[in-house]
């Protein structure tokens, strides 16, 4: 498998950096981001994949960086969906991240110090406009697809309303045009999950020799990924077996196969994944609404340009396939080049990052279509 | 409406009481109750009714104790499903709980402070062996029916296996015979945010002064809340809707309704119920299984010999109506006479509480059917 060298591009200052929806004008801005396969002479080969919650810009391939495997090994690649022997891919790790973009453990110019809290509020249409940002700097001006499952595919939409002169075309994948009340309380949940741990401290636990809210990311993890699965996936992945003992132990340790899973699950993302960068990636989840409010889908797609593929899959609860089939229609009915792939498989939200059958076919077909127009 | 004075009852000693499930003999305890209505001459009108996680044995009327109202109004009371002109109800507060009975926040005798996390586990089949020791004490040998939801309803299952003899009937209602992965993980992940709370300190918040883990329950209840309700009533109930504000806040208060919703949950539950027993509680249920880790309800079912009315409901995603459908269809398979609605309800698992157009005139059709019988 190939090495991967994540590169670094800066803009900005704090004076004259990106004007952001919460109104601060913020910089420098650092993009953390990977590209893969070659652009070709007339610039017109270029693909870019927007990553999920706790994703970055490492995509597939060994990364240079840490040795780990990419989120999206099972669609990007030579011969692949996403065929790195003709498209050039690009993914960027998101404004307010952990993973070398510039997020909340990044330091304060001005001070020295991590923004912690001074980070200001990102939303999805800020991550957006920091790519594109990125993209002048590659001198790419259009994108043949941008795609991206859960927030990955929120950008997707942000990019279209954003940038219509950008994008030939967008697959919005295993997403929605907003959250709902529930989805909204699982995000908060997690947050207060966050600051209840008295490590947290007021987002200030970077200091060295300072304990970090662990324990509280890990409950925030464990409710994120409980929501990830599908009812069906967790039960035959762990029904209810116990972990190495043949009785229950009567205690609070660790009875159930599913407990140790989850605390593993905790304990891993710990390792890499910063806790305030979670508050801010959450919230700008919370704050995207392709209809700006309204519920206007129609309205909302009628400004974009971008021919559709959107993704759904049948057991993912968090984003369920109505969402999807809302989005399709709407676009159809103000006249959008639109398709809808609803498939069908087991593992819940998470199936965007592991079922192949079907998505893979559906985006070749797809974009070997948009070649043939 | 009536008001109703909590009653007790108190047996055993440290050397001579409850042989429990984890091996420890257990005791003194008492048992919170309520009745209502009034027991006929020939004793055979009575019916037990089976709290939840967080309910107590308040049912209906106005509590003498701290003037809240009943947990299962809708259903019990004069002409109502559980018609106290007819049937003498009885409820008490479950072993482990928090709101009369024995549990972690109690006296140990032996040390005049309170047990935290020296209270012993306790199982659901322990909560029944306690009540059974309440119903000798009332003289009662008979239940007409035993009927309760969600954890209530795990009750009436270890009712019906455990004195087989005592039970005419039972009542199933939203739940099942075990938790699925997906259902322990829930209670886990509420465990895992009580004692990430550093106010939790081991279970010894009971100290005068000392603070209390309530940033850490008000988590595990917004978590169980969310199980509780349908994403379909979240959304009509919620949707996207700023709380008092006609923009973002671009921050992390409340800007959403949900938000809101979950805080104010939050600080009620933490006014009235106990971290430590909502630990116990919750093991309790993950322990829970009917089939006694054979997966086989059809041999749990046999011994029995209860005629029973299971109810489910459609929105419940907690307990699925399919968690219904097999106890039902096992209870049937080895003969039993067994009845089962599948009501049509949008409140979520929460409609066992909420919904009485379909319950209601089940569980009266049933109970004439039984005293005609």
């Amino acid at each position: 498998m190939e090495m991967v060298q994540t590169q670094y591009y800066t803009f900005g200052t704090p004076n004259a950096g990106l004007q952001l929806d919460c109104g601060r004008e913020f910089g420098p801005i650092t993009l953390a981001y990977e590209t893969y396969g070659q652009l070709n002479a007339d610039r017109s080969n270029a693909i870019l994949l927007c990553h999920a919650l706790s994703g970055d810009a490492h995509v597939v391939g060994i990364s240079a960086e840490d040795g780990r495997k990419g989120w999206w090994e099972l669609l990007l690649g030579p011969g692949k969906a996403f065929d790195t022997n003709r498209y050039f891919v690009i993914c960027s790790n998101v404004l307010g991240g952990c993973k070398g973009s510039t997020g909340p453990m990044s330091p304060n110019p001005l001070t020295g110090q991590p923004y912690a809290l001074d980070f200001p509020m990102v939303t999805v249409e800020d991550m957006v406009r920091a790519q594109k940002r990125l993209l002048d700097y590659l001198h790419i001006e259009r994108l043949l697809t941008i795609a991206g499952g859960s927030m990955g595919g929120m950008q997707v939409l942000a990019w279209c309303q954003l940038y219509p002169e950008v994008v030939v075309s967008a697959m919005p994948i295993a997403t929605s045009a907003n959250l709902t009340a529930q989805g909204i309380a699982w995000n908060e949940i997690g947050r207060k999950a966050i600051m209840a741990d008295q490590n947290w401290d007021g987002g200030n636990y970077y200091a060295p020799g300072h304990p970090r809210p662990e324990a509280g990311l890990a409950v925030a993890r464990s409710v994120a990924h409980i929501t990830y699965l599908s009812e069906e996936s967790t039960s035959a992945k762990f029904g209810r077996r116990l972990r190495r003992r043949a009785a229950y132990s009567y205690g609070f340790g660790i009875d159930f196969e599913i407990e140790s899973y989850l605390e593993h699950q905790g304990e891993l993302f710990n390792r890499r994944f910063d806790a305030n960068s979670y508050l801010y990636i959450t919230r700008a989840m919370d704050y995207y609404d392709m209809s700006g409010g309204t519920g206007d889908l129609e309205t909302a797609f009628a400004s974009t340009q971008a021919r559709y593929l959107f993704i759904s899959f049948s057991s993912d609860w968090l984003y369920p396939p109505v969402r999807s089939l809302e989005m399709w229609q709407a676009a159809q009915r103000v006249g959008k080049s639109a398709q809808y792939v609803a498939a069908q498989a087991p593992f819940g939200h998470d199936s965007f990052l592991l079922e192949s059958t079907q998505q893979a076919p559906a985006i070749i077909h797809f974009l070997d279509n948009l070649s043939n127009a």
